[in-house]
């Protein structure tokens, strides 16, 4: 389904009830995009911690262009329901990371003014959370869905749409069932199965955790999410993911299967006989190649490309600075940067990504400056 | 079991079998370290750009202390034997991801010589393969396991460890079986989690993949990797692997019945009767936390924590390679460097790890230079 999204509107007043990581996150946005924002938590001292942070005030006025919702997902409708009712004035919007649960309560209850409520999800997080984890740049080139249904107010999803784009966000337009579909794959079950992957290594020795490398470390990172928070999305998102994740698991059960033939068909010499089982492995391997190619570059939209310019460091004194400056001096914009290695090894590596326009320019001109280059 | 290391030896010549990634980039270390090495590859084209690459000889003389074995698995207990009967003064090593394979085949051949050979497997990849992928960093700071068995040559032993220290590598010492039963869980498992999640994408609308964020993409960024090697990888170990996906299976079976029991349990008013069911996904999430404790840091052998400092970079010409210039001035070793964001916000965050000690002196450094530090 396509949906249509109207031109970005932004509300002067803003009030963000909730002060977590995304509620002190787009306080921080907004207050330095020059609207009135208040925030609001159950907790004092969350609150008072995200007004200093977000310089925002503590406690909303009587009138309010824009609410937005930003506790825990299992609270989230009730919140949602005392906005409307608050400030009849206001569009009220949440960003809990299930849509279609959300929308179902309210639909439920039957309140008067639903019709200001526009459901939104801003794809953003880290493992950590709280106000003091909040970032200014958080929601920075990231997804922010807008969950639209046939009744959805357009001139209250403009506000959502301009509070999202003020934030750096790319604004995606979906219904609530399209949205929990896709993060049950993008999101929910990534997480579940880092969550299994890292729990194997629990009963490991020392010497064998020791062995671990970048591999297991990415796989798991976000294995160190906040068990509470991630009950509360995975069962607001339970049909979804069950769904995935039984489809998961039957494609593990046949890996499991081929290799239990290649084991018992191992002999002695090493010779295997399992005839198709190599099959099924390579398959599997082959279909997550296809899976992960279809992934985006880091800024959302379509797969971004950037050029990588590599430059080697001699590990002498004031060369690091050396290089930074006269990266600094090219006046290219850098979209990522990554120093290899700085190990008293006599050479170290800058990987510097930018787009693919300028990539001869800054090559150029470092090669200009003595420095060897491969792009 | 414990394993004593003998002191390490450097060997003075050094053959390595195989020019891909591993191959290739140990020439280049050996080289560096002022070794006589030459290479050798099936494939003359590979060959001739290994010793390009890392300036070591194409093909051997008579007389070689060490053979390093590091062509893809399936075929390294041939070229191991081989080797052993070609340079009947050499120690004969290999750099196969899985151990109890190769020594059985080993051992069933029964070959004269074979007292020579020493097993082992550096912990160094990336997801692209060949020479061309090759880096003299590959090794820097990750395990190298020696895999030892009662009969194993100390002498052998501590050649090995000579030229992986040369590499950076930290040498551990463990049996060919509790080294394939650990990289089951470190490396074999976390692979087929990456590709079975990154499979679950193919199906997805284009919207749908476009919600992909950084915790999608770090589960699955190993899902490239390629599957004739993995395979191979997974062939010869097995039953090990085997092992560990099927207590992962039934972790998953029951985070699946239990979100089966949500979905069923949730009533249109959004509120979910499904007593107990909260608690696995729970149990499962914090599982994950407790594994994912145990990683070790970037180095290797304990976890090491690195201090955080964080800059704030006006988005202002020039600002860039001033603090770049500041950095290098500073003269303090950096292990990690991340440059958070830089496109067009007011505000970039340069994010720079280094070892606690000098962390405050950083920031000291860079404050009395005029730029706004967070540690």
């Amino acid at each position: 389904m396509r949906h249509t999204l109207p031109p970005a509107a932004l509300p002067q007043r803003v009030h963000i009830i909730g002060s977590g990581l995304i509620g002190t996150s787009l306080a921080m946005v907004l207050v330095r995009a020059g609207l009135s924002v208040s925030v609001a938590d159950s907790s004092p001292t969350n609150e008072a911690l995200a007004a200093d942070l977000s310089g925002a005030r503590r406690g909303a006025g009587e009138e309010v262009d824009l609410v937005v919702v930003a506790t825990p997902p299992d609270v989230t409708a009730g919140v949602v329901l005392d906005a409307l009712a608050r400030w009849p004035g206001a569009i009220v919007t949440d960003v809990a990371s299930v849509k279609g649960m959300v929308r179902a309560e309210l639909d439920a209850r039957r309140v008067p003014g639903i019709e200001r409520y526009v459901g939104g999800h801003p794809m953003a997080g880290r493992e950590r959370s709280g106000a003091i984890a909040a970032r200014i740049d958080v929601f920075e080139g990231r997804p922010w869905v807008v969950a639209m249904t046939p009744d959805t107010d357009p001139a209250g999803v403009a506000l959502v749409r301009g509070v999202a784009e003020a934030a750096g966000a790319v604004v995606r337009a979906l219904s609530p069932l399209e949205h929990d579909a896709a993060v049950a794959v993008v999101s929910h079950v990534p997480q579940v199965a880092a969550s299994l992957v890292a729990a194997r290594l629990a009963e490991l020795s020392e010497d064998a955790v020791g062995l671990s490398g970048t591999g297991v470390r990415d796989v798991t990172r976000i294995a160190a999410s906040d068990p509470v928070l991630w009950t509360q999305i995975l069962t607001g998102n339970a049909g979804a993911v069950a769904r995935e994740l039984r489809a998961l698991a039957g494609d593990l059960d046949r890996v499991i299967s081929a290799l239990e033939e290649l084991a018992d068909g191992t002999r002695s010499d090493g010779h295997v006989e399992a005839p198709g089982a190599r099959g099924v492995l390579a398959r599997t391997i082959a279909a997550g190649n296809t899976g992960h190619a279809r992934i985006p570059g880091k800024h959302g939209a379509a797969p971004t490309a950037y050029a990588l310019v590599t430059v080697l460091i001699p590990d002498e004194p004031g060369q690091l600075g050396r290089l930074f400056r006269d990266v600094g001096d090219a006046g290219i914009n850098l979209e990522e940067l990554n120093l290899e290695h700085n190990l008293g090894q006599p050479f170290g590596q800058l990987e510097l990504s930018v787009v693919p326009a300028v990539a001869g320019e800054l090559t150029e001109v470092l090669r200009a400056r003595g420095w060897s280059v491969h792009d």
